[in-house]
């Protein structure tokens, strides 16, 4: 049918993408492509965007061709960097409209329909809050400059942590241990450098789980670093919700480890995502299209 | 004459390398190479050692071909990591006879003639003593896992409280204002991201003044992390002394600027060096060759 009113949602990451195919209203098909950063790496940004929103058409039912009846709303990571989103804007895309936004938007539209507030604590951390038409951005400066909160910055606390216990330069804690143990070192901390001197950020992330362990039980270095992190991400909530955000829902791999730690009129506040953010990209599409027909 | 005792001493580090030529126990020429970091770049550090010795040579009235009878002690940044060490050991060099160390153990036998201490405050911070033919290693683990008290280690803690203070997440801070300035940014702190992401540590730690001047001019965040880094610092001296050294000299571009804010016994106990690091170099081939004939 001609009249079919089709619409592609993706949520692009720095690992990967997912897509969703609107048809007339209803979700009809889903697709999973490879990482979408834009800022990370473009050509492959626009590969996975691509490879998801025609495996979401096959799902859906639908040709590949009808790709260039849809209209997309793409809500990616990395374009908050000016280069990269006009680097999106240029492409040569393969839709009948491209609408571009960061990935926290259509996140939030996802997640609340409308106004409220997301915050990621995955590898990074980053908060962002939609209220009447205005946005706010809290971080999202990536690894090292900023994502305090987030597991990369956590495992470098963490690490920098025990390599100042073994130095005899900082207190003692079991997080020298934790660290041993977890990449497998060959029974010595001096290891480290080998293993993580540039290494991308999700791999330092992985060692974030341990100084929780360790502050439970009782590591008075990772309670002071999981204290710091907490009062972090207190703050940005607090920003939020200061800002007008009436819901909050929190994404990310390690947002329930710190919810043990948050304050609790803050953990209160946290919802859960009515749809996740594909959907959102959905929705912005559709907002944004209707504006300009 | 064939019976010359030729010694060469090479100190390498990441942007270039120092060759000495001795000949009977004098020293008569110097050599300039790029880079010889064997961790960073194996291939480089090779070319330049070699660059550097044959302009000693010529230097000191030599033939290139006289590199053959030449005994070579090198000192070199990365060697502390095995892998590294162990690739610049399988050389098969033109030198008579190698010996290879760190950087760290000929700057210490070139500041001191033997025994004694040597505190790195450059891009990167470490510490390292001898004694008695023991040493010991404090920190060295690079950017951003270790080298508190270092430039690049100061940038970041400056980048990372700007971008805080901008995010309303933080403490304010004129530091703000200097990284913008600084970076001669757009007029806003979102292009730091853009900037400095992805740069050698060396580029970061071009804004570790900031903090310096801050803090004298009484910023409660700047003053925060000086001392941070100053008490890490005397941290360092202390358990340096502690393992019994002598003396101690600081190296590296920003020490003078940590001395104001250092305990006035650990600036007391600062010497300058005698020698420079490779002439220790030829010390310390001059030591190994003596034992091994």
């Amino acid at each position: 049918m001609s009249t079919n009113d089709i619409y592609i949602g993706v949520d692009g990451g720095g690992t990967k993408c997912r897509a969703v195919v609107s048809v007339n209203g209803e979700i009809k098909g889903e697709g999973l492509g490879g990482g979408a950063n834009p800022y990370q790496n473009l050509e492959r940004a626009k590969n996975s965007i691509e490879t998801a929103s025609l495996l979401a058409l096959e799902d859906a039912g639908l040709r590949p061709t009808d790709i260039s009846k849809a209209v997309a709303g793409l809500g990616l990571a990395g374009v908050n960097v000016p280069g990269s989103y006009k680097a999106m804007k240029d492409w040569q895309h393969p839709f009948k409209e491209m609408f571009l936004t960061g990935d926290l938007h259509t996140a939030c539209l996802g997640a609340h329909g409308g106004d409220g507030a997301i915050l990621v604590t995955g590898t990074g951390s980053c908060g962002y809050a939609m209220v009447n038409g205005k946005s706010l951005d809290l971080g999202g400066y990536g690894f090292p400059l900023g994502d305090q909160g987030g597991g990369a910055w956590l495992g470098l606390e963490i690490v920098k942590a025990a390599l100042l216990s073994y130095d005899g330069l900082g207190p003692k804690t079991t997080l020298e241990d934790w660290v041993v143990g977890k990449l497998e070192l060959r029974g010595s901390l001096l290891d480290v450098i080998e293993r993580l001197q540039n290494q991308p950020s999700s791999e330092i992330a992985q060692l974030a789980l341990g100084a929780f362990n360790a502050a439970k039980a009782g590591d008075p270095v990772s309670i002071k670093m999981i204290k710091e992190g907490a009062a972090y991400i207190d703050a940005q909530i607090e920003r939020l919700r200061d800002f007008g955000a009436p819901r909050l829902t929190m994404v990310g791999g390690i947002g329930f480890l710190w919810k043990e730690w948050m304050k609790p009129e803050n953990v209160a506040f946290v919802s859960e995502a009515q749809q996740p953010p594909e959907v959102g990209a959905v929705y912005y599409a559709q907002q944004e299209y209707k504006a300009l027909i």
